[in-house]
């Protein structure tokens, strides 16, 4: 054995397993980045030396190579080689935290931006506190109380309170989805729906697909069930299929997140083709799609699209809904709308998560959804959102150089912009701060190995006088940036 | 090799590892239990044939088959050797889920009393809703609607609501504890704190020990995390420490759960001597404790006892503590007081499992703090509870044959009662129900082959008539089973 193959003779791989043989060396050589036999900066063999080391075909080997560096264990150097990357945590001491600090970092540049009154927030997506319909809560909290008396403080049952769930498959059976309040199971916000998931279908070591970029709370709960993780290229007309069916064979993932109508961070929503393609892979290949609905109710278009879910025809979606997420964030109140064969199993994880989301929520909501106040109330926003939205692209399109790329999304609170080649969003961001414009680099999106030149930019807080102004400052830091770059 | 040692081939003992031999052997036959090679009624080789085979001396066979046995993995036949039991699930398909069942089951044998209004509920341990303070918390409620507005409903920092934080810190003072609002971890309940604890400091196949008998919530949580559970035995001075000291050793439980004050399910309370020497073990064997203050303001004695956690004088207690357990179930509202180095880990856990608690509550359960509602509220409900209390110790003495067994505990809201050699406690509650008395067999609080003789008598909801009447009749269905016995 040549010395050089010395770190790689744990390497076993098995012709006749189901799994793939570059998923196997990938594997293989991901525990051996990860255990830190191979540490940072060390230079992987040649293709041809290593296949022919281990008796296989090279291709295997550039599969293998390709994968590892998507998933940000080695990067590549131009006509030099693939080097192991630096790793932040080891996987035998659970999945590496990275990820979970970032995503507190975002809420707490948000309150450093909230303290300051003169500058200008497009960070956060949190609703300022004057657009929360605060006199209608009280009045349907007091109406609770006076009606429910001890009972709404008493014992409220796991699955979540009857009357709710059913008013909730109403709400449902109007955006074209089928549902019983059987199947409905009231969680504490959109994170709790994602945890108990990840704790009621993923065992250590299980595959999960999402959507790259996605949502960073999410990845926190499947990392924290030591699930691995693998991102599947966004596009403006939804996940990339082909990549996603070229994965999935071999991955065969239990799980896959994502958000059909307008993603989070980028806005995207899904094509009709994809959305049954993706059911399609889901139900040969025996995975369960999570649907996160972050945002659909603020669809700006004469043609809003229903849920995924509507299309499910054979119990393949989970279907995720937050009433709080961004109407009422101090709430926690979200449901669950799932296939009867995991109400039994989700319904135990509830139990032993939390026992039951709070009785007396769960009755105020109740009331508000039974009253129409609801409606009444994401109406308003509706059209107050719609004019900033409005006003951003227009600033957008004034201020911003014509080479930062903005899709026009179906509607929701951000925009994704894409930054020229050569320019760090990181350093905008900065660069940005320093005039008080706050914003969030598009890498506390991306799982892995983050590229740097997207911005997600929100217009939940500032007003149109200050999404101007915010705007201009930002266009002033770009074109900067990128005069500096030509000197 | 003999033919009969087949199926142990696999077992390999490491004798220089820091595991004892014992535990390592317990473990490889657990493996081939769980596993379903040796299936259940299989016959284990006698001791000292599977010593000289694995080449050990036959005192370690003992040890490991006492262990098999004392967790559930097999039962013995006197002067007929040891048999592998039937097991629920298998470990390679997450733990096993009985546990989770039979909790579910106990509210549901709650909801079903509540349903019957002629019946006497001793099972649960739920106030009744005429005993729910609801004006009190009305009146907080609206107060802070009008004072905070919005804020009530927006953003909430994941650690909690500081003003709060502060309020039980200085409440925590005055139970003996010091403490500081920057190791407060605002919860939704106690068992979210568990399920917290469980995520943040255990890794798949860590060892956890507990009491046994204990919370089954708590055992649901660690198996979730894929941890190993070993039950230590309760005596009525706490835990069975000589017992602790033995296992600890060949263990190393990352974590040891426990109630120092009136335990539940026994009520049982941990003598001074006890409380330092299970400190001192956790100190030498670096393991964290989680001490879960179940009820002790529920303390009826001249003299109650400070937590364990105001003896912790190295950070290594974590402190539980629930202000809607039992006072106001459908709240979702409690603590953790941790150690410092504790503090970063547990608020990312919290993140990633539900964002926040309820903002809302927090802010109306501060005030309701702050003003002195909540120790008024205890106090009324303390006198209640006391008459209850010793309303129930007459009827035990004045109905029950006196070779039922109840020690008499400082406090709480149930009864422990050991029944007579011979006497199943299931069968006794199956056929109180059948008379419109519902009790829980204690059963349901060992994690593995429970003991088929004890009974938890609750006096949460039932009044004093019906605790006299329940008890008479409990009185007659034990009386005929004993007499059924002798014949």
């Amino acid at each position: 054995m040549a010395e050089q193959f010395y770190d790689f003779v744990s390497i076993q791989l098995d012709k006749n397993s189901k799994a793939s043989l570059y998923t196997q060396l990938y594997d293989c050589l991901r525990e051996l980045i990860l255990s830190g036999k191979l540490g940072h900066g060390y230079l992987l063999p040649p293709v041809r030396k290593l296949a022919s080391f281990l008796g296989i075909n090279p291709g295997t080997v550039v599969s293998a190579y390709k994968l590892l560096e998507q998933n940000g264990y080695t990067y590549s150097r131009a006509g030099s080689g693939n080097y192991v990357a630096q790793i932040a945590g080891n996987a035998q001491d659970g999945p590496e935290p990275a990820l979970i600090d970032i995503d507190l970092e975002i809420f707490e540049n948000k309150s450093s931006a909230g303290d300051r009154p003169n500058c200008i927030d497009f960070a956060s997506v949190m609703p300022t506190p004057d657009l929360l319909p605060i006199d209608d809560f009280k009045n349907v909290l007091i109406e609770v109380l006076d009606r429910d008396k001890g009972f709404a403080f008493g014992y409220q049952e796991s699955q979540g309170f009857y009357p709710l769930r059913e008013a909730i498959s109403l709400y449902l059976k109007e955006q074209g989805v089928k549902a019983q309040a059987d199947n409905v199971q009231i969680i504490s916000g959109a994170q709790q729906g994602i945890d108990i998931i990840a704790k009621a279908l993923l065992n250590f070591g299980d595959y999960v697909f999402t959507e790259n970029p996605t949502y960073p709370g999410a990845i926190a709960s499947f990392r924290s069930r030591g699930a691995k993780i693998i991102g599947i290229p966004m596009e403006n007309d939804g996940i990339d299929i082909q990549e996603l069916e070229n994965k999935i064979r071999s991955f065969r993932p239990r799980l896959i997140y994502i958000m059909a109508n307008i993603q989070n961070p980028t806005g995207y929503s899904y094509s009709l083709a994809k959305r049954n393609r993706l059911i399609g892979l889901a139900r040969r290949y025996d995975a369960i799609i999570l649907e996160d609905d972050y945002i659909s109710e603020l669809d700006f278009t004469d043609t809003p699209m229903a849920p995924l879910k509507a299309l499910d025809r054979d119990q393949r979606v989970i279907y995720l809904k937050s009433f709080s997420k961004i109407f009422m964030p101090g709430l926690r109140l979200a449901f669950l709308l799932m296939p009867p064969h995991l109400v039994a199993k989700v319904l135990a994880v509830k139990h032993h998560s939390d026992i039951s989301t709070s009785g007396l929520t769960q009755r105020a909501f109740d009331l508000y959804l039974r009253k129409g106040i609801w409606r009444k109330h994401i109406a308003a926003i509706h059209s107050i959102y719609w004019e900033r939205y409005q006003t951003a692209l227009n600033a957008i399109e004034q201020f911003l150089p014509s080479t930062v790329i903005c899709h026009r999304p179906r509607g929701g609170l951000t925009f994704w912009l894409s930054l020229p080649e050569g320019l760090s969003a990181i350093k905008i961001v900065q660069e940005a701060e320093k005039r008080d414009v706050f914003l969030l680099p598009g890498t506390a999106f991306f799982p892995r190995r983050p590229p740097d030149r997207f911005l997600r930019l929100s217009f939940a807080v500032a007003g149109s006088e200050k999404i101007m102004q915010g705007l201009k400052v930002l266009g002033e830091v770009i074109t900067e940036n990128l005069q500096a770059m030509k000197k």
